[in-house]
This record gives structure tokens, C-alpha cells and sequence, in this order.
């Protein structure tokens, strides 16, 4: 189901990094120039990562350029140390050789001194040498002033190249002045403008959705014109259409037909994160979280947005039972009789958070993380929510979860953020 | 710096899936699929990524055979849905038809039957004709049971094609069941058995350390035999170093050499990380955390081990003012004076947690995390910690962390961890 027509440009990304291909680091930049990419039109095709050897980021460059993408990024590579050599092998991809930019040079070597003054252990004359190793360009590259410590480069050609630092906080920048160059902005001229629309969907398998995607391929015109993903990931459902925007009547009939199909499921029709409504929702607010399984999880996601300290008055992890009397005045009989997982427990966790810290808000989890801890009447993966209102509004809710630990522990995080949307958008059992 | 000799089995993974492509998934097999291979000593050499596109996937798959790999790992594109596509592309490129396996046609439908009495709206004749896609397999390839309802498949050729489905649950078990088979076993026969050695330090800066690796290697005699990566996150500093079994005495001379120049920031010479590190020493304890900016990421990450029950007793996340003093009993004079985010505070947030929680272990954490709050005195990236043991020892420090917000939570949460480690290892200031 091609969208892009004979002129869309194309571009590849090229990740380097011995601990990025290992794992042992998450590659944030693929993700993040993807976006960006999306934005301006650009067909992304391929993502490629490889470790920190000269033969196989050569190989990458050339498997791109072979496939006709108009631009490569790269990422990584551009430090001090032996393993970083990206610089030198895109300069022999492209045919040019390395010529010392003796400006950049001086420019680097002020970036180092105060650093310099800080560590006493340094070498002058090692750090001289690594100072000038970043100064080392391809002849007619452009260079993108260093964030950090090091430069970037725009290298001109058919691919267009550009060269980027690892670590996202130097990369972002770097990238928005890369875009400006003329070599950047030829190379993306005859770029279409895509839009991509997002539906999210809670509660419902992804199969069934499948089903109705189906269903909106044999009844809706124009359907094919809609290049649609979905990914099922923590119980949430993402569906991604992109599309060119003639197309968007299609796109609206279908999100027409979803919700109609799936009115409780379907929480957010312009993609915004449950994250966001949840922040939303709580303007004017004070939410306290009581937490077992989850032990702060649930806190920190609230607290993730800027400005949190407005909607979010604390929170307990009332990790043991005694610490749910000792913190939350939850009567040891309940949990004695029901068990630290059951409803009445989540309920009562719920009422101590509200009082705990004068809220008018509370979400409370308890639940069996696992490995350990299942029986056969509550197994690992049982918990129980029960989000409320000072007005007395409340939600309770069990459930059992698939996975291991941290999925458990992740999920039952997410279930808790819907349970609070929910329960804000007007839902909620009958007031006790 | 190669250690592959000319008879090291290369592989090469292909992710598929536009979710993967855009960065709303992150990709986990890569990571777990390299580890599995390095176990083996089966060198990886690409990992490339590709949306849900049958002209990107077979272009991946024809790259890695020209880059001459003895073995394609795929992982995504098994499902249902039109999206998923990975199957008939490798047939293609394996030169095979698609032939139909009516016994695991069955077998598939035998999977969804329970499945189906669940969901009301499911209409069978669809149902049936995604089973039926997913039992189509290349002719003459493996067939590998499936975990979820997507069977993988061992195509047999060179290179060797082994298809695995996306959801890590599912891909794992069943690469153990490929591995085994005479296929995969003929195409890794040649391998080399490499080790993989992992030092750590906390509070070092990586120029630093490229300067000691560069004394290194003009002092240890085979440091060449070393294929050394070096990686700095969150402050902390993993190096790792591949060998041969026989470079093992350089290895430890590199180590030594470390050791002896960073003895206070090396914390780990077998790779044994923070967190399990902490697990250990507070065997027998009771821990407990205070947390303001880090709003439950502390807690969180202590518990993240199956056990944790063991030894944490719980936490507080006292994000307002007013919750310090209401569940912690920290006196607001001392806020009013110093400020919540002060060293005064931290230490009344410990003692509080130890108190509260009748913990014999406390972890404290004060800061701001930004974007705002952040004065000339106290900028964006001020943290003040306060860890504490019963019987009075304790450590307090307050650094000025880099990076945005997630950058200063996610931080100040490794710091809390390390000084855990150090006090609970006979380090502490002297105690009051």
C-alpha cells in the first residue's frame, strides 16, 4: 500500500554503536529523527545499526545509497575515543578526504579547557590529539557547531550525509541547524505532505480490532489510500493511519466507524497519550496515589509533565501490610480477612490516601507482581484498583494480568491512569 | 580491531514493523537476540529496521546475504492483520513457493478456538482466513510451534533464514526451539567462544577514562586482543571488553590497571549492576524511601526484583511541601529556612522515612527537576540526598545533575542507588 510517489524523498538512518546494537543502551535518536522526518514529508525507509567497526557502518552507508535514499543520517561515533570512527568512514564512503579545519580545531579546544581545569589527570598532549581528531572534516563538508564536545557535518553528494552526535541532547539541536543547510533542504525539496492521524484504544484485543479494520476496508471508499499500523503495547491499542490529505475524508469515515464500534474502547481520536488527559483531567485537582505492587510507579508516571506540582499532592508506597495501617490507617482486619490483594484493601487504600494528603483525588493498586506470591484463588498477575472522588465517586476493579514482573507492574500502572480518566470523565460505580 | 578469524559464523537480525521504524515500540529482541548470539559466539553484525513494507524487508534480507552472514534472525510482520507480511517476503527471497500446512492450519485453529468464544463479534469465515495466512510456510522450511498464534519457521539455505514473531514473550522461547534445530546448529558450527567482561564506574567522566584506557594501551602487553566498548549513561560507566579465552591475562592486567587508577568509582569488575548490588547489601534490612522530585522512581526501582519484599518496607513520595511535614513530621522551619530542596531537609525526609516506616535503612531525595523552579542560588539540576542507617551513620550530598527533567529524575535516582551501595559498604560521613 504505497503512498509515495515517484518524487517523495527517502532517507535512511544509520545508528552506530557497539552498545546500541548490544542493547545496552536504547537508541532515542531512530524513534525521535523518524518524527521529524514524518513531519517534513520524508519517506523513512530503513533504520540500521551496527557496532563501532569501519567495514560494517561502510557497508550500511552503501546498502542506503543503493537504495536510492536521497539522505542518510548517521548517529554516533563522533567522541574522543579509538572506537569512534564515523567521521573517517563517511569520508571514504563519499570520496573525500580528511582535511584538518583548523578553526574548528580552536573552537573544540575553548569547548575543553574549562573542562580541562576540572579533572587533573588529564594528558595535554592526549587531549590535544583527540581535540584535533575532531577537527578532522571531509573536504567540502559543512560543519554543524558542537552541542558538546563534538562537531556534526552536512557532506554534500547524492546521498546528501549527515552526521550527527550520539547523545540526543546534542543530536536535537544539531539536527535543527543540519536542516537548514542548502544541501539539507535540496535534498528534502520534493518532499509530500503527509499526515498521520492516531486513534488509542483501551480494553480491547487486538484481533477484534483487526476484525474491524476488515470490516472498514469492504465499506469505506478510499480506504486504500490509508497507509494504517496498529501496535498493541501495555493493553493500549495505537492505530496509526498515514495519508495524504485528499485522503482525509477516508480517514474520518473510518474513525467514524471505529467509534461506533468501539465507543468505550476508544479514548483518544487525535492521538493524544492517556498521560495528557489524565493531566487534563486533573486541572484544578489534587491527586495522592497509594501504591503496593506498583511501589511508586504510578507517582512518578503523574509526575512525569512539567507543572505536575500543581495536580499532585503526594503519594504512599505502602510496599508491607503493616506500612498500609502504619501510612493509610487501613484496618489490619481487612487485610486480614480479604487479603492485602482484594477490593476492600484497595478501597480502604484509597479513602486513607484522601485523607492522608488532604486530596480530593486517590488512586490506589494493589496487586500479585510475581514471581512469587500467586495461589490458585489469586494467581500472579490478580490486582485490584479502586480510583475516588472526595465527592464520594469511586471505580473499583479487578483484573488478571498477563506477563512477568514488570509487565504486571506496568500495566497495572496503566490500568490505574485509565481508571482515573475514566472515573474524572464522569464514570464511576455508585457513590458508597 | 578484529578478533573474528575467517571462519566466525556472521549473523544479522531484521525487525520488522512500522511501530518499531517510528519509535513507538521499542525494539527488544535486537538487544535480547545479541545477547543470545554473543553467548554463542556468533558474531552480529547488523541490525536493521524496517517498516511493514515487502520492498524494505527483502531489500534488508538481500543486504545481510551480500554482507555474506551465515544466519538472518527475523523478528514481527507473523500477525493477522494486512500488515504482516514477513513470511511471504522470505519465501521470495528464498526462492521457495508458499504451500500450505494443513496440520498446522489445525493446530492454529485449535489455539483460537477458546479465544473466539470470547469475542461475540469475531466473523469465523475472517478468522479462518488469517488462520489459514498464517499456516502458509516457504516449502520445504521448519515449521517452529507457536507460543502466542503465529508459528516461526527455520528456512534452511545460505544464509540460513530463522523467522521469529515480534512479541518478545512469544520470540524467546521460541529461539531456543530453532537454536536447536539441525539447520541453525549447521550454520553456528564454526564459532568461536568469545567472553564478554564488564567493569562499571560511577562519577568518572568518559574523557577521563579514554585517557586511562589510552595509558593502557601503550602499558598492557595484548591490549590489542581487546575489542573494548565504552559507554556513558546516567553517570555511569560500563566498559566492556570481548576476548578470546586466551587474551584473558591481558584482560586482567587492563583490569588491575583500572582498578589501581579509579579505585573509588570502580563499583563493579564482573558486571554485576548497582541495583543488584544494593539488592545484596540490604539483605536483612529494612529500607525505606522519602522521594520528592524522583516521585516514586526510587521505590520503584528497588522493588524491581522478584524478593524485594525482603527488604523494603515501603515509601513516601512527599511532592508538596505540606506531605513532608504531614507524612514524614519534617519540621517546616526548616523548609521556611533552608528550602525544600536543601541538605537540612533531606536529612529530616531520611530520619522521617526510618521513623515512619520503622525501617533501619532510608533513602532520601529533594530536588528540582525542572523545567521551572529553578533560582540563581538553586538552578534547574539541584539534588540533595540523604541516605541514613539506624544506627546513625550516614551520607549527604547535593550535586548539580545535567539534562531535562526525565534526565534529573532518572539521575538523581542512580545517585540515590550509589550512595545506598557506599554506606551500606562502610562508607558515611561521620555520623551525628
Amino acid at each position: 500500500m504505497r503512498l509515495t510517489g515517484p518524487v517523495t524523498p527517502r532517507a535512511g538512518i544509520v545508528v552506530t554503536g557497539t552498545e546500541v546494537l548490544t542493547g545496552r543502551v536504547r537508541d532515542r535518536n531512530g524513534p525521535w529523527l523518524s518524527d521529524r522526518l514524518l513531519e517534513l514529508g520524508v519517506d523513512l525507509a530503513h533504520i540500521t545499526i551496527c557496532g563501532d567497526r569501519p567495514r560494517d557502518i561502510e557497508a550500511q552507508l552503501r546498502f542506503l545509497a543503493d537504495q536510492g535514499v536521497d539522505m542518510i543520517l548517521t548517529s554516533g561515533g563522533l567522541g574522543p575515543t579509538a572506537d569512534d570512527m564515523t567521521v573517517e568512514v563517511v569520508a571514504r564512503f563519499s570520496g573525500r578526504r580528511l582535511v584538518l579545519d583548523e578553526a574548528l580545531e580552536e573552537r573544540i579546544g575553548e569547548i575543553l579547557r574549562p573542562l580541562m581545569k576540572r579533572f587533573r589527570y588529564w594528558d595535554p598532549e592526549a587531549v590535544r590529539a583527540a581535540n584535533r581528531k575532531q577537527a578532522l572534516i571531509p573536504e567540502g563538508a559543512e560543519v554543524i557547531d558542537p552541542v558538546g564536545t563534538a562537531p556534526g557535518l552536512v557532506v554534500p553528494g547524492s546521498p546528501v550525509v549527515v552526521v550527527l552526535p550520539g547523545p540526543p541532547r546534542e543530536l536535537q539541536p544539531m539536527w535543527e541547524v543540519a536542516l537548514a543547510t542548502d544541501a539539507v533542504q535540496a535534498a528534502i525539496a520534493a518532499r509530500t505532505r503527509y499526515t498521520q492521524r492516531t486513534m488509542r484504544l483501551f480494553g480491547l484485543p487486538e484481533s477484534a480490532l483487526a476484525e474491524t479494520l476488515r470490516e472498514a476496508e469492504s465499506r469505506i471508499h478510499g480506504f486504500d489510500r490509508l497507509e494504517i499500523t496498529t501496535c498493541l503495547r501495555g493493553g493500549e491499542l495505537e492505530v496509526v493511519s498515514r495519508l495524504e490529505p485528499d485522503a482525509t475524508a477516508a480517514y474520518e469515515a473510518l474513525a467514524a466507524f471505529v467509534g461506533d464500534r468501539h465507543p468505550r474502547e476508544l479514548y483518544s481520536t487525535d492521538g493524544t497519550r492517556i498521560d495528557d488527559l489524565v493531566a487534563e483531567a486533573l486541572a484544578g485537582r489534587r491527586v495522592a496515589t497509594a501504591e503496593s505492587c506498583t511501589a511508586g510507579l504510578l507517582a512518578a508516571r503523574l509526575t512525569e509533565r512539567a507543572g505536575a506540582s500543581e495536580y499532585v499532592a503526594g503519594g504512599a508506597v505502602v510496599y508491607s501490610n503493616r506500612s498500609k495501617t502504619q501510612l493509610l490507617g487501613v484496618d489490619p482486619r481487612l487485610i486480614e480477612e480479604h487479603g492485602a490483594v482484594s477490593e476492600p484493601v484497595a478501597e480502604a487504600m484509597a479513602r486513607g490516601a484522601l485523607g492522608r494528603f488532604e486530596a480530593d483525588t486517590a488512586a490506589a493498586v494493589t496487586g500479585i507482581a510475581g514471581p512469587g506470591g500467586g495461589t490458585p484463588d489469586k494467581p500472579v498477575g490478580t490486582v485490584c484498583w479502586c480510583v475516588r472522588l472526595g465527592d464520594g465517586r469511586s471505580l473499583t476493579r479487578t483484573l488478571l494480568l498477563p506477563g512477568g514482573r514488570s509487565d504486571i507492574r506496568e500495566r497495572s500502572t496503566t490500568v490505574a491512569m485509565h481508571l482515573l480518566h475514566r472515573l474524572l470523565s464522569g464514570g464511576g460505580d455508585d457513590a458508597p
